[in-house]
């Protein structure tokens, strides 16, 4: 939808999580018959859920924590789990360091180089967990890392950046992600996009499953920093549109994972009802005991060394990953059993499963965050 | 009113009661000559008020004072009336609980098991009180529960869920609305429900009246938790339009009742401006000096085992019930003397009775809230 | 303009003040060239800025004060004024009272009857300052009070209530506007009104003058508490249309006078663009060293026995009454030299009287408020 | 886009900065073959950021360092500068002195009048820094200042007033902007403007550049105290489009410069998306090490005698100017490495140069602000 800004000048009408809300259904389902299962590649997870790249809240233990429960951890290839030998350490600096000197440490602790045989070692010990492996790379480092990974025996390989593009206007190197992805044996993931063209070229490239998402991360400050950004809203459902046109004309299914901005049950329930068909976490994850993080969470790009944009955040510990995913809840905000709540949302929304959920009715609720609020203390 | 959100996806543009204000009218009327009577079944109410089933707010004793007062109250039956022969002590747990131990307590104190014989000495309780007596059961536990009610004099009976519909899809058991409406011979009041359709398929059930409203109230945190839900003046314009079709179509009037998120004389005024018949209400109720919370509020779904999405707030006492309801208001903005508010908000719509009011004119304000109270500190 | 807020039920979208900005001219005007006179009646005053009838903000004192600057105050005979003989003692007994006794002290205050010969007095202790004399009174009083007032010499009587129309649903009496202004030798100003029909009404019942405005004050809690009202740009702007309609259509010419939400310069520079002959304030008055509140305002409906709806503010003292509107500011938020930040205004608009304010660009700039405010702490 | 905000009334829907957001291209742009440079008459700047003629902001020193980093600092020859020999005395009664006493400080400092010597004296000093000498001057002295500084060597000659007009309606004397600009051999840029008309006109007077926008500014207060200003999207597109049509009409190309309520490189990148050649910043400038207001910025209406409408602001001394406008940044919300960021930016937005950032795809996003932030603390 195009609203004018100004003279011969429009903006395209964005609407992010918090806009929405869903409406109930006159046809409810139990919620014991609801299957919230979700496909990437010939993998089947029982839970739509993936966990951010992100040294606070993935290494090798929640890779298999989260494998175990059925969803999917994602290790950075780019953190300090292939920089460090004891990753511990280096956490320990960064969790521990007083605010005003976060990006400081955050800068020093990055620099060490990443050492090929830790990228190897951790892949291995992810599949001694009994879990499929994944892991994550910049475009930079995809061509270098691929080989390494597949030798290490990983199952799927995420090609992330902020902004990942098939096109790119430069003289020098640049990735050409559809021969990469054609050379793959390994299903690969590429993100982030957040517009129907940007995911609909990945897809063509041959992504198995696109990321979706720029700037809505609570450990992120891309909008502030580059003025860049679409609320979630509009990019998931957009790029679901990408998605399900793809899928007419070439019959392939590349799933939407929509990333960033979502830390509560009905953050999650709303994605999907976007369009999304699981979710990248970052934050509930980090707020996991077996979390490294310790009940810190910080961005790839925070320690970025001219143009930092994130930052450290404390999100408290607060239970097991299992309690946070599938409860029992000990929390009444709808940041603990975030699948029990997807799949009572489900529920009351008449959608048996992720599919049905994509087309449920939604409400427009600007004024959704205040009413009600005034008590609650 | 649809808006697009994305590529080939529309969202429904609802609205909050924070959002509109009523416009005066060039008649007034004289307060006087106001009449805010409601009628459901047979039975005529002076007050279009009836007090949620919630166990901060409702025990016998409100049920009697209330019901004098010319309005309903609603005792929960699967609540700590009926789970302990002394809920007093029940409630001195729940509210002398430190804030972070209340889920905890609040679990605990409602895992007692419900006893028949507390529901039907309950209720003999409540006639006793000399007025209308109503209950509360959810689907599950209505059918086992209303022969009890009945042979102990029940007059109303409420069916509620945070969401009831007469559609489930599920292999299993599900009570069947229809059949029970049919075999009861005292109105059932049925909730809650949030759109046109699910308002329709009740009425066509059988219920009395509806009760409407996901979401909203402040003891309750669905919105957050589910991501679900309707904001108030949609939900209530919707479910009179229902009202008003299967009026036209049947002959038969079933009420309209707006459930949560009205705490002031100028909510409730909106709520039925917006098509309500009457309001149930929380909040207002437990801080009355005759609630059994002692000025605290919690929801039922507050100690759901898996998912709790309520919360314990603290309302405070603010006057006897007939003060809150009827005047003399001790204070100023607007949380006293809620029908002598909603007599003059009728008054200066030239509105002389509740279906009149449910007509006059609506301002759509989102600028409300901001204006003038720069200096209202 | 109309928005759908449910099925069958649309809702009037109104805006505030804070909701728009005024678009510069292309041609500009010096500020010495500007005449912001205003007619009532045969009078003229030279500033558009009428005193509202609040015992905070107006006594014989101010009348003097203001009505030597070229404008005017207005004093109410249903308060502190007319019911003490030494209305500074009640005065002192409001502003000296805790918070949470406020409001019984104002009803008791107030409990005190009006006394006819302190009516006539002051008036003519008004007359005495060698200034135009106002006085206001509620419907209930006028015809008892209008004949006091003439004999005392008043120039120009005030017929104020929250909301006041021509036409009464009642069995009982009700003041009959028509003849009450056909009977006065003196201009009668009525209000408030907030709608294209009930400014009307009133014009055509023999107002001299219509004071628009229902809620927006910063002493009053009418929305909270009643659920009514009408945000001040819509409001004056459809009074604004039924004032040149009638004009129009008989010759005659009512002003408008916009009454409540005003604060600063700028907030009277929209007003008057909105469509608005003159202003009633009340803050800034009661904010000037001259006032009788001694930096307290509170609302004429804050001490109404069943149902208040104001509160006591703290307004401060700014400076002098002169220095308040026509400056030198000591202050740079607006509060202070209003008159001066109008010609500013109008001159940066390019309207040299305020027929060509009524007329100048609007723009609807909901964001102004948050950008740029970031720093201003 | 018109909005009716009443009866016969419409206002222009106007947006601010912090209500949109860019969306990332499909196409990315290598950073380094970024060229974000900015003509104005026949000066090419590297970078597209003029310093606002601010006291705080602004003196020889700062000249110097922005014009050897690219950029173009415009001394006020109605400042300190030009009114003190050691200016630097006079800025330090400002900062130090008590906040309730700055505006009293503020008026006393700017009563010094302004020496003629002092202006020679100034642009001598720029020029011995080797850069492009910029320096401003309101159209009241213009005529009288234009001649000295050609005589001492000046560049570019800006014309500024919060809002600058070629029509006036007066008896008085008024600039003649058409001949002034005629008679000048330096380029004369003119601002401040808001609206296409606005704008238009002055570049068929003959503006060099045109500088857009009133009330943004963070030490600004124009919108409370006189209620005008246009946020700064509308402001800028509208000025754009003048341009734009200008240029088809006549070849002649004027650049149009933000000027105003940007901060962050987010800001930066916004306003250019919008239409924008360049900005004018102020904050930032005055938060650089070299700035002479040590962290203290303040406005030049701040001081005006009937009428301030600024205020002095505490902005913090955050690097050196190079570090704030090239990094390396040290801060993570976006407010240094401005240049870095708006190339990041443009590399996200596949634009390769300025031109090409003008016309990149804008999201409106109301919720951009609220949405990811609940953690952010």
């Amino acid at each position: 939808m195009e609203i004018e800004i100004g003279k011969n000048r429009k903006a395209y009408w964005t609407f992010g999580l918090d806009e929405i809300s869903l409406i109930p259904s006159e046809e409810t389902i139990d919620i014991e018959d609801i299957d919230v299962s979700f496909r990437l590649g010939d993998f089947r997870f029982p839970i739509p859920v993936l966990a951010s790249a992100m040294d606070g809240a993935v290494d090798v233990r929640i890779c298999g924590v989260l494998g175990n429960l059925g969803g999917l951890a994602v290790l950075n290839l780019e953190g300090v789990q292939t920089r460090y030998e004891k990753p511990e350490e280096a956490i320990e600096q960064i969790i521990t360091a007083p605010g005003e000197r976060v990006l400081e440490v955050l800068k020093d602790v990055y620099k060490e180089p990443i050492k090929e045989e830790l990228i190897e070692k951790r892949i291995r010990e992810i599949k001694k967990e009994g879990v499929i492996a994944a892991a994550s790379s910049t475009p930079l480092n995809a061509e270098r890392f691929l080989p390494i990974c597949l030798s290490a025996g990983l199952d799927i390989f995420v090609l992330q950046s902020t902004l990942t593009t098939v096109r790119h206007r430069s003289s020098k190197w640049h990735l050409d992600i559809r021969s990469f992805c054609k050379k793959s044996p390994i299903p690969i993931v590429i993100g982030n996009c957040v517009t129907y063209e940007g995911a609909m070229e990945l897809m063509e490239a041959g992504a198995s499953a696109v990321l979706v998402g720029v700037g809505p991360g609570a450990a992120c400050t891309t909008r502030q920093v580059l003025g860049i950004g679409v609320p979630q809203v509009t990019a998931i459902a957009d790029s679901a549109a990408a998605r399900d046109d793809y899928y007419q004309r070439t019959g392939r299914y590349v799933p939407v994972i929509a990333d960033g901005g979502m830390r509560r049950g009905g953050d999650i329930a709303k994605a999907i009802a976007c369009g999304a068909d699981a979710v990248m976490i970052g934050s509930p994850i980090a707020s996991a005991e077996e979390a490294p993080g310790k009940g810190y969470h910080w961005g790839m790009a925070s320690f970025h060394p001219l143009l930092p944009r994130g930052t450290r955040i404390y999100v408290g510990i607060l239970g097991t990953l299992k309690e946070i995913l599938l409860g029992e809840a000990k929390r009444d905000d709808g940041t603990m059993n975030l699948i029990g709540a997807l799949k009572l949302s489900m529920s009351s929304c008449g959608a048996q499963n992720i599919k049905e959920m994509q087309n449920v009715r939604i409400a427009y609720a600007p004024a959704i965050p205040t009413e009600g609020k005034a008590l609650q203390r």
